[in-house]
């Protein structure tokens, strides 16, 4: 490129030996992890105990530099020690997996270093965001509708929260809560806990956030609902959202959508649906009709990073109401948003968010999804589904395994009951010395590096395994591991 | 590494040439970003309309797969219309720069993929946050304080508005506004408009967010804010929060820190510094008498994003308040926060925050600081700030430019008259007319791709160029080449 300015500078600039840091880091980071952590028999992790692990990596900053040679191995060590979330028995967690094109998403994102407030700083990146927002909004039949990319699912609940009450009560934006009606928010007893975290954030309190009973598959019941709802305005209490679960958190169930938007309508209730986890069955015909209703939702969480395999943190909130978030979020800052720009300020979205900042999340979906097509997702969400019918089976069938229900979602929930259990009455001390067994064998599998699996317990149960399928490379024989290894790790308690 | 399971994996598994794609767009990146993009005679953008670039980037997501020889020339695209932020003549936002380490720590932080809530899934980025954010704490003397990386500073002054609230009112968590005093927040008029997106989200509403007078410099005044407590005081309502700034946004000034930890002890309310932009100053000994007084703050914003050149976003909360943050957001979900795990679960932070999953910010941020030291970001920020000074007397002595005032921080403010314009008498007209040069030399700037600078009214003042010395790699002469660039510009207006 010939020199655009009148300026000679004297060769500043960077030189091609300035990359050796950059070019040693990213074939490690391609051996050690993109190629060695994702092999089957490396291990997820290797554990030490905190104060151990404090010892072990150089994690002090110093008045002074470092040398590139220390600081690679410094970079070994964290690659060495963090767990490996990418590796194909990484079962722990709603995410994981590794996959190219996402990942080289991502990294491109880091170089180009910008945010997604003004077209101004990120002109690709505002259409790109357009073009994937429409996409996932025409999948779940929000046609006419809007959507961000926000901090995770938390956040995108939170939206939820704040722009239901807003659309209800224009007011609150300016005046607050003063002189609001007592405002209060439904949801099932099994939803997730970002919803505690968002009534008190915005100030409706935890108190105000009242449990809807779940049936024993653990999805919200319709009938239980309106009955709170009426004893709610009865109370002279005013309910103003419900939020419904597409793949709870535990046991991976999906309310009944249809009757909760049935119910929602008769009293003109917002129906939030938080799907961050389940709501990606909308990409398969086979398995959509669990998300069946949605359509007729006010807005959705949706996160991508979880079964869609894209990297943390791509979460994305919808809804079918156009102009909402603008007019909800908005406050006109001058100095970025000026009107008198030169290109259509149209283009300029960062007022519909409730940051100013914001990272570029798009990009690493994106890429992730021009590179499979529509069709490459549909088959790796058959696929993840179907791992887990075939381990429900597995459990189904294996002595000393226990399905705590048939999934619906690619949770996969069972109580491993060790030898010395079996056949015995369930007494109170029997399910107390079962809920020893599951930390038992993760702390075995832990230390073992050979796979991580959640537990935890639910309600009346005690705890139990919460085996994960979202790693988009799994494959049954994966599963058929599982099995084998809990066995392992377990039979001598 | 030897087999750690039983099974046979029968060739699963990543192969060397999988790697092909991200091989090439490594190469791509160094080359065309990296180094590309930081070269002076570079363009900083190729613009182009949005409808235009529309038409110009295959952004459509299909049903079928996309070659990789078709992604990678997507991907050579958007490298192309992207703005590179990371060009020593991007003086566009508070952000800017592209520093090897941590782009490498940015890098590895996406190949290891995982989220910050447990030691069990992030044991490494858990002892990581804890001594960056405990070196930071230590810098602004909160020696026995807590803090968390946020999605940015917005986010960190919404922080500051619910755990200041909540120390105040604690019942607010349980029973939300329903009975609390008329609550209201004082800040400075220049202050950030993330505390009005903050006051709106959180239920106060910016009817009660009230804007305290600034001097002619654009501090805020300490007189006015005594004096506004009183009279809101008078009128039965609760002023809980004053909002100082470090760093204003547009004139980047320092709002008074002592003299407003005085009156906020007087009245016994919270005193947050939004310190995202301008609280970098503290690492050097020289400029740090600008943050005189923020050891007796109650909270800070800091954004490492901002001057001290890390990637988007790293934006921390800190208070000198231990236990403050779990206490005001915990919700102790037990599928997360297991109370019977076999290691220290007081390692497991993830319930300090309002989010559930959370962005891995810290690795960046570490490997920069540790590969520089102390030192080496002491001597970037006076380079930064000497260059600023250095440019504000350029803009003094030079035909043409007129200064707004002089630069606290390194923000240089200024008019740029035209020669048309000069030498007139100031009327309501010619005012009208300067407002309009900034536009279309900023225009112009964009179109030629030259350098990125931004421009915007601040109360009575009309357009004029905010100047903002942030990329590290600045040095003199680019600043030279500011005066007689926009000078070349405009000089036919």
């Amino acid at each position: 490129m010939s020199s655009l300015n009148g300026t000679t500078n004297g060769g500043m600039g960077v030189t091609e030996n300035q990359t050796e840091f950059l070019d040693r880091l990213y074939t490690m980071m391609i051996n050690d992890v993109f190629i060695g952590s994702r092999k089957r028999e490396a291990r997820v992790v290797n554990f030490k105990h905190p104060k151990e692990l404090e010892k072990t990596i150089d994690l002090q900053l110093n008045e002074d530099e470092t040398k590139d040679e220390d600081l690679l191995k410094i970079c070994k060590d964290v690659i060495q020690y963090s767990v490996k979330t990418g590796h194909p028995r990484f079962f722990n967690q709603l995410f994981g997996g590794l996959d190219e094109y996402s990942l080289g998403g991502a990294w491109l994102t880091e170089v180009l270093n910008t945010s997604q407030y003004t077209f101004e700083v990120a002109p690709v990146f505002t259409l790109m965001e357009k073009t994937l927002l429409g996409k996932m909004l025409q999948l779940i039949g929000f046609t006419n509708g809007d959507a961000i990319f926000t901090p995770g699912g938390s956040i995108a609940n939170m939206y939820a929260l704040n722009v239901a009450r807003f659309k209800q009560f224009p007011d609150v934006k300016r005046t607050g809560m003063q002189g609001l009606p007592h405002l209060c928010v439904l949801t099932s007893e099994k939803g997730h806990y970002s919803l505690k975290k968002g009534v008190a954030l915005i100030g409706i309190g935890i108190d105000n956030l009242y449990s809807v009973k779940a049936d024993s598959k653990g999805r919200m019941d319709p009938e239980d609902l309106e009955k709170m709802i009426l004893k709610l305005q009865s109370e002279n209490k005013r309910p103003y959202l419900v939020n419904a679960t597409a793949g709870t958190t535990v046991l991976g169930v999906y309310d009944p959508l249809d009757k909760i938007a049935d119910i929602c309508k008769k009293y003109n209730l917002w129906m939030h649906v938080d799907g961050a986890w389940g709501g990606s069955a909308v990409l398969s015909k086979k398995m959509k009709y669990l998300m069946k209703g949605i359509e007729r939702a006010d807005s959705m969480t949706w996160n991508p990073h979880k079964m869609m395999g894209a990297p943390l943190q791509t979460a994305a909130f919808l809804t079918r109401h156009k102009d909402l978030l603008p007019q909800c979020h908005s406050a006109n800052a001058q100095y970025l948003f000026q009107q008198d720009k030169f290109y259509d300020v149209s283009y300029d979205t960062g007022d519909k968010s409730i940051q100013c900042g914001r990272k570029i999340d798009c990009l690493k979906l994106w890429m992730m999804w021009k590179a499979k097509g529509d069709k490459g997702f549909e088959k790796d969400i058959d696929n993840l589904f179907d791992c887990a019918q075939y381990l429900a089976e597995l459990a189904e069938k294996r002595d000393g395994f226990e399905l705590i229900q048939k999934p619906e979602c690619t949770n996969v929930c069972f109580w491993y009951i060790p030898p010395s259990l079996r056949g015995k009455e369930r007494t109170a001390d029997w399910w107390k010395s079962l809920a020893k067994v599951a930390p038992v064998i993760k702390e075995r599998m832990t230390t073992n590096g050979t796979m991580l699996i959640g537990y935890q317990p639910d309600g009346e149960r005690v705890n139990f395994f919460r085996m994960i399928v979202s790693n988009l490379e799994i494959v049954k024989k994966d599963m058929d591991f599982v099995i084998d290894e809990i066995d392992r790790l377990g039979k001598d308690l």
